[in-house]
């Protein structure tokens, strides 16, 4: 499929604000295919990547309209990339995780276990370098990536049995993605990928002991408290994954500047609007969710934990070592965790100790 | 000073993208004036008004155009309302908390002690009904109010003397602005504002025992390090200060669709951007500045934030008492302050500490 120039009779925007009548002049409007590997109307990420979309059409006038297919209806849920390098698709939202098959260094542009939150995230991404590097390494794959957003602190998994000490997780059947899947499965758990749709299903009938899914607002969507009693928070694994709008390298250089400078804040708008979605959902959910299904909130035991920073580490320096420019992205992320974690121990953390003994004084 | 419509000659930004020669038709062009109430150039909060500015201008292919006015240059700081309410100038930029003079109900929409974190208060203006409620008081000054940002969690303040104890407050003179100064007072402090200017000087000629400023970053800008060996953190008062983009409602009326869809974006942008370079700065200046005036990072005595917790709530119980409107809008803040404090609890301050027990095991 390619991209298709169509003229129309839009008009542009700012005439009439000026008091003149638009003048019905021919003008170009250029028509784009968006992919996305959500179902339509998925809360948190479907919805602010269909928000993105009408968001561009609106502010550019109707000279850039964009016609969002969500998962499957244009190309399968992981071939977003391929879609939008190919020009299959003209751009794409996604977390940048779902390509880490074609360059595991992409697996930083969303974050690693114990990394950077959903804010600091952000930070290394417009301030921090990461920006460029990551329009480095998708040059090769003739796309251009902006960051737009996160979904915060995931949740950590709902299990059926309680792990009270590491050899609880032998042998143990988990849905969970990603690096963190790597971790678990040298601590002996038998990780499975499941789709969104299997998910449930899958705990419901037994097929797996355990899943993690995103937080308190799409995991009580999915009903997954009906199904396992033991909510363990907050994930180590995802303390706040980065999601990515890719367009197509040929038809970004042929916009104009005005058209690229709408892109470019759609997405930073997106990054804003995606984790104040997730945040306020989240935050509402979380209560009901433990009141109604009679669930206790529990924290990892700390031989678990250490155990999983443990061998993180060791997935990492493993990672590190795939090539010059994976280590270099490494070094970047690394060297600012490490102040991000001095920070947060002088603002942060007390800030939220203080604020919950302070409101315990009321 | 009014607005100018202009008639130009600045051609459709969309018109080369669809590969047609641009016609030379005549074109509006809307100039607005926009004021702030910081010196130009300021970090964090001056070049993100910059750049919002910028952003639109870019944005509408020179449409609208914005030309900015930094303090003082069309209005006194504090006149910042003033003008855009009567049109002398057509939008704004600063913290609401700048009107209180005028409504002392925009304290919750900056942030209260205490209260909602960057990410929180953000979630609360997109999602949880405050940018309603703001949008109705600041129809009575003919504005209309987009949430900008925030500086995130800001610095506690510099002293000459360690504060080891309540007493310590007593009889102190503290630079310190808004909620927090009210606290302080009620506590035996003897507060001052200074405009930001005089700060550094009046920590240095001791005509002031303490000041607070913003954060590291700016904090390092103004070598208030040099001045004060004593560095408490993190601000009991300001957890997450919110900013804001105010345009004359008149004007915002006359703007099409595609313009209005511009603004919008570009405020949720520069909040994206604005928390992502504060953050990022912040954390890169904070170690550099203790290590080279040797300075140790201090957390406040616990009777100091017993005492500022019990004040906050008689101050905030006077505030919500101004009328019914403040009335609600503290319901508000405060039903979803209880809600992220019990959130935090479980994802945010585990996070963070798992993150530092996991880095140590490295």
């Amino acid at each position: 499929m390619k991209r298709r120039s169509v003229l129309g009779s839009v008009a542009a925007g700012g005439v009439a604000a000026a008091g003149l009548a638009a003048p019905a002049i021919a003008q170009g409007v250029i028509e784009w295919n968006m992919v996305m590997p959500w179902p339509r109307g998925t809360p948190g990420v479907g919805v602010n990547a269909e928000r993105f979309a009408a968001r561009v059409t609106e502010m550019s006038g109707g000279r850039l309209a964009i016609k969002l297919y969500a998962a499957g209806e244009l190309v399968p849920p992981f071939e977003g990339l391929d879609a939008v390098s190919s020009g299959t698709a003209d751009l794409g939202h996604a977390p940048p995780y779902f390509w880490v098959g074609k360059a595991p260094v992409l697996n930083y542009f969303t974050g690693i276990p114990f990394g950077l939150t959903a804010t600091e995230l952000a930070a290394w991404f417009q301030y921090g370098g990461a920006l460029e590097l990551w329009q480095e390494i998708y040059k090769e794959f003739n796309v251009v990536p902006f960051f737009a957003g996160s979904s915060g602190i995931q949740a950590g998994g709902w299990f059926r049995e309680p792990i009270n000490s590491l050899a609880d997780l032998e042998g143990l059947k988990f849905r969970i993605a990603g690096l963190g899947g790597e971790v678990m499965r040298r601590l002996g758990v038998n990780t499975v990928i499941l789709p969104p749709g299997e998910i449930s299903p899958a705990l419901l009938s037994g097929a797996v002991d355990a899943v993690e899914w995103i937080g308190p607002w799409n995991d009580r969507a999915f009903g997954l408290q009906k199904v396992a009693k033991y909510y363990y928070n907050p994930s180590f694994h995802e303390p706040g994954p980065g999601l990515e709008i890719i367009v197509n390298q040929d038809r970004w250089n042929e916009l104009t500047p005005d058209l690229q400078a709408i892109i470019r804040a759609a997405a930073s708008a997106t990054a804003f609007d995606t984790l104040a979605d997730f945040t306020y959902n989240n935050i509402e959910a979380f209560q009901p969710l433990l009141a109604e299904a009679g669930i206790e909130a529990r924290m990892w035991p700390e031989d678990v934990t250490d155990a999983m920073a443990r061998e993180t580490w060791n997935v990492l320096a493993d990672l590190a070592a795939t090539d010059e420019f994976t280590g270099r992205v490494h070094a970047s992320f690394m060297a600012f965790l490490e102040k991000c974690d001095f920070y947060a121990q002088s603002f942060e953390i007390p800030m939220l100790q203080l604020r919950q003994r302070a409101l315990a004084l009321r």
